[in-house]
């Protein structure tokens, strides 16, 4: 199969090394014929083109891999693939979180796969699994630790007793942090993968906008040690649960037990979990990110498509998250006004109080300087 | 696809209850037409018989599904069930590691499908996810804790710092452990998972019997402290690796980081990891037990071979394990002759030294009373 490839960073050129023939020949049913890059100075092989038409119009190429990022012009290059009935796999998951309603109806209209594999978790398995898991269960809830460069963060903090922007500055000059890490810190990375996963485990397309979202950006010290004295730790989790048609999800920094499944989740790694009616608990880790292991994803969806694997088409519905679901929340700092608490909650007072994903969501919108995180009921 | 299910036991009538409709039609591509049972008093359904002919005869039966355990009559029924062009899904570790050497040559000259996912690992999709990794990667080496009994008595030794019987027979009485746990603790049911797992990760066929094996029968109290003072815990750990065309496999104790990723898995949970060049380390968690868990991982099995799913067909070479890899050991107890230590180790006496497979396999084989734990250099 002819593959027109758009992105030549770190993922795109991972997916032209393994395509490539890397170390071995396993890929030879994939072929990729056009790469469009950005700029002259990475046009240093005759099939790279920095011209959108030259894949989207070439007859020849019934695949197009969008690993570009951001959501313009990747969406746009999406959309057109798809109307020139090519199918399409994108690592891209700001834009398909934006834009999912529209371009899987569009897929679905034309006949085509639109596969996301490397969008959520990195190398993971995760929507595979998750296809897998729902040939016989329905998908009762998940949890995950879907970003690895705050899961770096609050990993070190905890190692070595530091506040939070010394350990932010130490990923950045490693490379796991960007130079604007919000995306990162204030959890919208991981609101993005928990809608993909909402799509992926309920056929619900939740705007990542809606989903009730809680950083890590005003973590302390005092909350490591509240957390270390009381057996946890502490790490920003997706989660997602549909039960008789309601969607609950969030995404916030929980209190897990020290020696479960997820305090012990290295570094930048991922963890992601399912549970379900016959399979119950099953628990997936790998790497979150990195050029070959979401390369790797991405190439699985390739072949799914190139070998015609059966995956099932399923109709997808626009879905609210349930706002009355209430979390019981540790809160510390910033000026809280009633009617979230009676009083203000200052620097050194603690509070474990319940509140509706609404309240939070109202919350963390208009305070500054408030830490939130989740105490499991 | 019409169905012959072989024993109705824990495994199989769970897989009975999904195939049935337990709680959804998601696996109407698949009905049960007869099922074999071994004693009078469970024909309770008319589908029921005591006859294999009833079964291998059928020519309506296309998957024979073989959930009886042990290795005779399953072999037989199974080696009967493929040479009548049937193709079969089994979930009897100990008759496939035994005998896969000839059923897969069987399959393979009958053009019939001969899977095994439950056999490994419980729920875990370990088969399907080396199948899919292999799509990209060479395996380069695997290690698993493959035995949630095993799992059980060593997390609750060290969290209740009680001895190796007391827990043993806890594990019993709650039905986690066998009347006769030998299998389970002596480490030969972790061979057969190790074996198959060569199998699916290398195309190796290796006799269980050739693999060095050592169990956790005398672990005591005393290794437990050396284990926590270290800054480790203990899990019997069953581990492959193939380089050059060289196999190195074993099933031992292992000391393992607190904090890491095998020092976590609760209870009768199995964790199982992988490496390969490009996803580089994967690690799957999930019940290695229980009926509906390995159920649901014989339906997937049987979902493959109904929807003609595309599973490569390696041909496989029988292999041996190279004697001559070293592994560091600690070594307790027993009386232990030269040439492996110059003098007698005794209770109190914590040794550690370089072993090769073929010395260690001696030790173990014939001496009473000894404690080996692997220790990663």
């Amino acid at each position: 199969m002819q593959v027109g490839l758009l992105g030549h960073g770190v993922v795109g050129s991972g997916v032209r090394r393994i395509i490539d023939g890397m170390s071995n020949n396993k890929t030879a049913c994939l072929c990729i014929k056009r790469i469009l890059v950005k700029d002259e100075i990475e046009m240093v092989e005759e099939r790279m083109t920095r011209n959108i038409d030259d894949i989207i119009l070439d007859r020849d190429i019934q695949l197009v891999v969008e690993c570009m990022g951001g959501k313009e012009p990747a969406h746009t290059f999406v959309k057109r693939a798809l109307e020139n009935g090519k199918n399409v796999v994108t690592s891209n998951k700001k834009m398909l979180a934006s834009y999912g309603d529209e371009l899987f109806a569009l897929a679905h209209q034309k006949g085509v796969k639109l596969l996301y594999e490397a969008s959520v978790g990195g190398g993971i398995p995760w929507m595979a699994e998750l296809r897998r898991i729902r040939r016989i269960d329905e998908i009762e809830s998940f949890e995950g630790i879907f970003n690895g460069t705050t899961n770096y963060i609050l990993s070190r903090m905890e190692a070595e007793g530091c506040e939070f922007h010394e350990m932010l500055a130490q990923a950045q000059s490693l490379g796991y942090a960007e130079r604007d890490p919000s995306d990162d810190i204030d959890g919208y990375d991981v609101a993005y993968k928990t809608a993909l996963t909402c799509l992926a485990a309920f056929d619900c397309f939740v705007d990542p906008q809606d989903i009730p979202v809680s950083g890590i950006r005003n973590i302390t010290k005092k909350d490591m040690n509240y957390a270390n004295e009381h057996g946890f730790s502490i790490k920003l989790l997706g989660k997602g649960r549909k039960k008789d048609g309601i969607l609950q999800c969030s995404v916030m920094p929980c209190f897990v037990p020290k020696g479960g499944t997820f305090a012990s989740v290295p570094l930048n790694y991922n963890a992601i979990s399912s549970v379900s009616e016959t399979l119950g608990r099953a628990v997936f880790t790998g790497q979150g990110a990195g050029s070959l292991p979401t390369a790797h994803a991405v190439v699985q969806d390739m072949l799914d498509i190139a070998t015609g694997a059966d995956i099932a088409d399923h109709s997808i519905t626009p879905c609210c998250v349930d706002e009355s679901a209430e979390v019981t929340c540790y809160i510390r700092g910033g000026s809280i006004p009633f009617p979230y608490v009676a009083e203000t909650v200052d620097e050194d007072t603690v509070i474990t109080v319940p509140l509706s994903y609404a309240k939070l969501k109202e919350l963390t919108d208009n305070t500054r300087g408030v830490m939130v995180i989740e105490v499991k009921k």
